[in-house]
């Protein structure tokens, strides 16, 4: 596991937070970086800051803000140290509560240590400003010193657009996008030929028709089940995503269901109405894969206008055998992605409108 | 507006959360407890501790963890003060970082007055544990006290069950149930037939067949447009949901979105793109209603199993007239709600089995 690797997992530990350059970050650069081998070029050290050297703020400048989530209390910010051009990011992040510091009663947040500043009382319900001993209260800090621009980009806000995908757009538009920008799927073969991350899958079954290969998602740690998150790789190549299937895939997409919550069941205890079993499209890469994540994890990319549930996908072919060859499909689209360009381009995207 | 409504909607602004129960409290509470005008029970006041009194957690001793969202950094415990019975409910927010404070070089986060301890360095790469000076970084605070075992029972974490609905299933089982627990939709009346609410309204159409009115959901200040969210209520009575749609309704569907995504590019400048367009299934109450949030909005009941797309009820009804009577709909249900019950009483449910 190379450096950005590493460091993709642990952000994705950081922020597991719904907001969409962060999402894009756990959904995909860990592969991206790992997958082809060439991680963003690394700009060259500054000599005058050693990052083993910082232990306060006190020689940094603040840039700009470059996002903000105030849902999950994470911020990624752009500056310099001791007024050099070598930029930094800084990404500070509110701590989760833990138990330790809830039960104790001697300095923890319930405690008398804490003081309340009354903001206004009324009948049974009372809000408060709550200050706490500095002690229970840190921050996790992460700070990427010298930062690429390519990895301030990464960072920086942008809009979210969904599209109406017609048949028609995709295979004009979007299939030649696709095959030109997505990763290349090396890894995923890497897995099904020649046995690497044997030691980490879940289950498999090597049919070369209805198989696949299950593993813990490199967002998930493998432990904690409450963010549970496997993803089941099938063995067959050249099904791109869910646009390429039609009702003969539905005895493999049943077989990979079954076979992995049956596996989930057996190694977690969790019944198979406890698993979210969806697909992603567009999906990151060019392999079909399917993502089963714990229902109660609130997990990055599970929303409606990019997840879609395995079980409506079968059901949907079920009542029409060409469906994914005919529905027009909504697709989120990141302002920052060339395919928003040619949609805009090619006049699909008509932000100007007034209908 | 009474108190137990004023309370949920400052509830909703501060748990913008992914949990379910605060989705539950962010998606019905407000309505539930408005729209049929017997709000829940109040308990005897404790004359020992009076809210104005509070200014720290001295006197306070925890009985449980109710719930802790480790992603938005909310949690909610059960106690005592001064080890009388009554119990209360504490809700404890760590704050978003704020751009004040983010920018005050003399004492905010990035000042010398947070001090670094590095947890390691690798490369370019660093994390550490930040401790911040205590003003800067406070915690949101409620205090419900006394608290029910209603408003208890609400913050206790509980499991997630999808199911698969068939037509039979819903037909035989749940529609039974929804018949006879589904919310009052005299609140719904009162906006269409005796213009409630007819200052809030964004946009209106007066056609009996293909009319609506638009106001913003109750979640939502009205103001921040990061976090808009408007609900579309058609004018049409005794349309339950989407699985009473067919492809009649297809012209009204689109009369509906085509006039509320204007009004919002006229009022945000929002594009129609920009828009997250869906339903909800199952719906809180059982009146046809649509719901528009900015698509960069992470917004509670976004989830792919929870919400349908708009443009792809559309879409499924133009390729299928009879779609959403012939489904089977993947359903979201909670362990304590009736639902739960029912179907596990009934087999539909069978969480012993393997498969």
């Amino acid at each position: 596991m190379n450096i950005l690797e590493k460091y993709a997992i642990k952000l994705s530990n950081i922020s597991l937070s719904g907001i969409n350059k962060i999402q894009q970050l756990n959904n995909s650069s860990i592969r991206i970086m790992s997958s082809n081998g060439t991680p963003a070029k690394k700009p060259m050290l500054d000599e005058t800051v050693n990052q083993d050297d910082i232990t306060d703020f006190s020689k940094f400048e603040l840039k700009r803000i470059l996002s903000n989530n105030t849902k999950t209390k994470v911020c990624f910010v752009q500056g310099t140290f001791n007024k050099k051009e070598t930029p930094a990011i800084i990404v500070l992040e509110k701590k989760a509560f833990s138990e330790d510091s809830l039960k104790d009663s001697a300095g923890g947040f319930l405690s008398g240590k804490s003081t309340l500043t009354k903001t206004f009382t009324n009948d049974v319900y009372g809000n408060y400003e709550c200050k706490t001993k500095t002690d229970c209260n840190g921050l996790k800090t992460v700070i990427i010193y010298p930062a690429t621009e390519q990895q301030i980009r990464k960072f920086v806000d942008q809009e979210v657009y969904i599209i109406q995908e017609t048949p028609d757009i995709y295979k004009r538009l979007v299939l030649p996008y696709m095959l030109n920008e997505k990763l290349s799927v090396q890894w995923v073969y890497n897995i099904l030929d020649d046995g690497k991350e044997a030691e980490r899958i879940l289950v498999k079954d090597d049919c070369p028709e209805n198989g696949f290969v299950a593993i813990p998602d490199l967002k998930w740690d493998g432990n904690d089940i409450s963010s549970l998150y496997y993803l089941a790789i099938i063995r067959k190549k050249g099904v791109k995503s869910i646009r390429d299937l039609n009702s003969s895939y539905i005895p493999m997409l049943k077989n990979v269901r079954d076979k992995v919550l049956a596996a989930i069941k057996e190694k977690h205890g969790y019944a198979k109405e406890q698993i979210k079993v969806f697909f992603h499209y567009h999906p990151t890469f060019l392999h079909l894969h399917i993502h089963f994540v714990y229902a109660k994890y609130d997990a990055p990319g599970t929303s409606c206008d990019r997840a879609h549930l395995l079980e409506t996908v079968i059901n949907n072919m079920e009542m029409m055998d060409d469906y994914y060859e005919k529905a027009t499909l909504s697709v989120m689209v990141l302002e920052k992605e060339n395919l928003f360009t040619i949609l805009k381009n090619e006049g699909v995207l008509k932000l100007q409108d007034k209908e």
